[in-house]
């Protein structure tokens, strides 16, 4: 099921441990900026047993700073995989019922070729001569692997945050080869704001001597402080105001009073740089850029229904099961309502829950008993219709 | 009225025009860290006449960034006042009536003592030997500068955002000298969400190694990126997202289609880019740590009401009219309400509006009708019961 490859394509390589599964893709994949990458890993972990209709395949797509270890240890910093809450052996996502599979974006850093791969040309990491990629690339290069894997049809695609971006692609891009799609806490297209977070993150990069005009790793360096800033400032969008303070507050940080200095007098600040110091061991900071571009570039009414969400999903047969969290302003309520209209104008088989939480947008990673029901229940129904189970 | 001292406090001298009002304080000044100011320069406009009896004057107080060049043009940037909506002859601060006084914060630098002035003992530039102010601090610098001025009572302190907790300060520091206190779109303590955010700003600033330790200006450089950066993290919290769609959307700069590349493809990123620079040029890195850790440090009940804001106004006189944005996001109406709930807890006199409004924090320094019409009709109020003016 899986071809090993070597891993010299990670950057880090004394550091890392093997990645088992990357799939030397052959199949020429074009990009959506006209560059064409004929051959490439892409590295992926799968969950569960694939049934012999290969019926029960669901694809797990990740976040931003997510990876293909969705519910088991992460070789790299050694904890549990991200979405261990949903996905596992009598989770909502049922690794007894079904066979998940989820594949390091195009562009990531955990295998699957990215700006810190080598460009076999050069046989220098690529660095910011890797060609930008979209959303589309990143789901056409899972396609690819779905191949690979002989399997024609998902029974789901699964997502938040970036990850609902490539599930509601699969379905704009591949209505025939999904039966259901979950986007959750994300949007059908990139608003100002998060552009404009995502920015200020790419300037604090850029800004970073260290960052060597993106070729740190050739000269052995690595724009830490950089990376770290933009960490920092994406996890506080991640969190909502009312869980910051519920969390945090004004405690102080193993102190009794302030320090009338710059050290991390509060918790929160305390928290917010181990945040970013210990990101900067996981990511590579080129990935940042790439990814949050592909973020940034997500449309999907222009690129696939000449602008009109109605239109991408005009003839769609997907079973839609769309959840947003009350309390997150980084992918807010009212985008993922904006997927829902769009739905219902194509009078498309769409059910919306908006989950109560204060737990911000991070509450898709966090245990949340009703978006746990709510997609064991969706999963279920869907499951039954298809055949997977019995009453 | 003004007591010119030389500019050489100010590190900028060769490319800086004569402030003209800055005043010499020469009565000591504890500050809250324990440090004792001996000397120290003070600069602040006036506008209009203050009356025979001292009874007119507003001390309006500005934010973060801001100066006392509230009505004039600013000398440094050659751009109109930062609040000529609001200060002028027959303007709802209405320079006819009343006599304005505002002065540059400390630890701000546009000539009052900051990490940019010159330390007499070392002839360099305090740096960040400087020590770290209190908003307490700031509004003890205004008292002194009020005695100078041998003004007894303020008919009405006035200021938004930061200048909205020097209001808050000053009612609960010195109520005698009070008549009318306005605080706008702020809160009566620093949450976690806006620790938050400014410690993103400290850090991008202190990991630019032009800050050079805080010692930039002995050097003669400038952290020109990591203060760029900080402006843009902020900036964002200035407007609200619907703002940002509104003017920014997802309209491309001065292009057709993406460049697939990391260039400013977007107005929205061409526009945050263009706040870091210029932001750059009128202010001081340092300042930037000191001002917003003042800031972090404000808790108007715990300083002053043993934890409890009711305590801190139980006794109270002051007329307030409290006002919040209800699209502000950084500081929320709800953290109005809680100062109003303080006051109300006391008995105190309050009136509070919440402002509708789609423009976010920076609506209270932008044309909003409602607001202006609030800030007049409280303003003549309160005149007509201090016998300013007749009905």
């Amino acid at each position: 099921m899986s071809n090993e490859t070597s891993i010299s394509i990670n950057p880090y390589a004394d550091d890392f441990p093997t990645l088992k599964a990357i799939l030397g893709v052959d199949v020429p994949l074009r990009l959506d900026c006209g560059v064409e990458l004929s051959s490439f890993p892409l590295a992926y972990q799968t969950y569960g047993t694939l049934n012999k209709d290969k019926t029960n395949a669901v694809l797990v797509t990740h976040a931003l700073t997510g990876d293909q270890f969705v519910a088991d240890v992460n070789p790299v910093t050694g904890k549990p995989g991200w979405w261990t809450t949903m996905v596992g052996p009598g989770k909502p996502i049922d690794t007894d019922k079904y066979f998940v599979i989820c594949s390091n974006v195009l562009g990531g850093c955990m295998g699957t070729i990215g700006p810190a791969a080598i460009n076999p040309e050069t046989n220098q990491p690529w660095g910011v001569d890797f060609p930008v990629i979209t959303i589309g690339d990143m789901v056409r290069a899972q396609a690819l692997l779905l191949d690979y894997l002989e399997i024609e049809t998902l029974f789901s695609v699964i997502g938040g945050s970036m990850g609902g971006m490539q599930a509601l692609e699969w379905a704009a891009a591949y209505p025939e080869r999904v039966f259901s799609c979950l986007p959750i806490a994300t949007a059908a297209t990139h608003s100002a704001q998060n552009i404009a977070f995502y920015e200020v993150g790419r300037q604090a990069i850029m800004a970073d001597p260290d960052w060597c005009a993106g070729r740190y790793l050739a000269e052995n360096k690595k724009p830490r402080a950089g990376l770290s800033v933009a960490r920092m400032a994406a996890h506080i969008t991640y969190m909502s105001e009312g869980a910051l303070t519920q969390k945090f507050g004004r405690r102080l940080q193993d102190r009794e009073k302030v320090t009338f200095g710059f050290e991390a007098d509060f918790q929160i600040e305390s928290y917010l740089r181990h945040q970013g110091i210990s990101f900067v061991e996981r990511f590579d900071a080129n990935s940042y850029l790439y990814v949050t571009r592909a973020m940034d570039y997500f449309d999907l009414a222009t690129t696939h229904g000449k602008g009109k969400l109605a239109e991408v999903f005009k003839e769609t047969e997907i079973r839609f099961c769309v959840v947003s969290f009350s309390s997150d302003w980084h992918y807010l309520p009212e985008e993922s309502r904006v997927i829902v209209r769009g739905l219902t104008g194509a009078a498309a088989n769409v059910s919306y829950v908006d989950v109560v939480s204060d737990k911000g947008h991070d509450a898709f990673l966090l245990k949340e008993p009703e978006f746990e029901s709510v997609l064991y229940g969706f999963l279920n129904g869907a499951a039954l219709r298809r055949g997977l189970i019995n009453e």
